[in-house]
């Protein structure tokens, strides 16, 4: 039974019946508190192109779920939805597992607005092969 | 036997090549000469969330291909890569098909820009769902 | 003595003195109905770099304006905010006056979506010099 | 004399003759180094509204100039351009000095992208007035 919090045993479930596409393309739940998300992207048959590299559109999916995640902890609304994202991409993403990470730049009332940052697992934190912006409008 | 130019019979085989998730999440390449290109998104079993809307993962691959198609007929440079993506999502996209329209904003030696509007196939063209500015740059 | 209604009549005040930078820099409104909203850079001297061209952040303001102005004449909500403004920069602005046309992407209940072009008076119109995506949050 | 190195001391001076408007607002290069670069905004009469806020366009400009300085410093290249630039406003800037800091996500060969965080000089480093993701283009 679960709680009002918003935990990994309540997220992932969650994230599953929302966004059935994470699942598809291997994108699962790695971490979560107030300070931030974390968001993985294991090997799967879909994701990669010819050469071996994720597609974007996979790695935008990473973005905005991070940041949906992180924003579930902070506000616990599930009814907020992405209002605009940019995703910058900065070198092709050749190694897998991939890591998402959301932090919070702002939570205002109507608008929170998320700093997403996606890295090879293996490599350094800062050899980044993208970076989002993500601003999601709140209900009510 | 193709030629040089990028028709409609040559981009589709090499999207499909290209970004396989395309055709897994059912995007298909509608039309494509030098004013604008445009998608289109059919019913699939993955794209959908709980409501019927479609995800906005979904969408960004919608504007990305758009914009890739657009680039590949006015520019016939296959390696180019998205360096940035903006989407605004407007409302649910709860009808299908949708489609995306991409035109050129700015054809630059080294990076080229396009608006792409997504609207329901059977809704008045300016009821948009979501729109995209996306940036990419050209190898060399 | 001003009916409710925003015309130029009563945008021009109300710019003068909500964004007193406006005025500083040449910017003026020329034209705002419910479809689109104009704005015009003219000569001044603030506005010029090195080698004659205009400065990101005038074209800026240019677009933010223009937003503003169409957003007022649509919603007559003085006190609506920028919430974000992504702007691409497409060739240097070199002749002036400059155009800035804002048409609507949006209109939400709490969120208002604006395109922006800005090209030199004297050029095809499609000769863009730069664009923006403006969002705008609404009060209450 | 001037070595070829980009320090404060040919810094400041560049920014004067390469963008007048900088010094009009009152924008001034407070740090630089190959980590980060800030820029400060001391009182000026051109840059309130009414209210006492700091104008989106100021903000703007100080976003663009703090991703300019640190690419003089990492790249030594003065006839770089601003591609596109987001800015995300979160709440009212009302006390002066402000902030900004640039930082690079990406270092590429023909495109740089910064992430600048702006804030008042006299609150939290996390109490953000606004937030910006420039890309820059590299000539040649």
């Amino acid at each position: 039974m679960h709680g009002t919090e918003w935990n990994l045993d309540r997220i992932r479930p969650h994230i599953a019946a929302h966004l059935p596409l994470a699942a598809l393309l291997g994108i699962e739940v790695a971490a979560a508190d107030a300070r931030h998300s974390l968001v993985r992207l294991a090997a799967s048959p879909h994701i990669t192109r010819p050469g071996g590299s994720v597609a974007g559109p996979i790695m935008f999916a990473m973005a905005d779920v991070a940041a949906y995640v992180l924003l579930l902890v902070v506000r616990e609304e599930a009814e907020a939805a992405t209002a605009n994202l940019l995703i910058n991409f900065f070198r092709p993403a050749l190694e897998l597992p991939l890591l998402a990470e959301a932090v919070l730049l702002r939570s205002g009332r109507r608008l929170m607005t998320f700093d997403v940052r996606i890295w090879p697992q293996d490599a350094a934190r800062d050899r980044l092969v993208a970076q989002a912006t993500a601003t999601f409008a709140l209900p009510g």
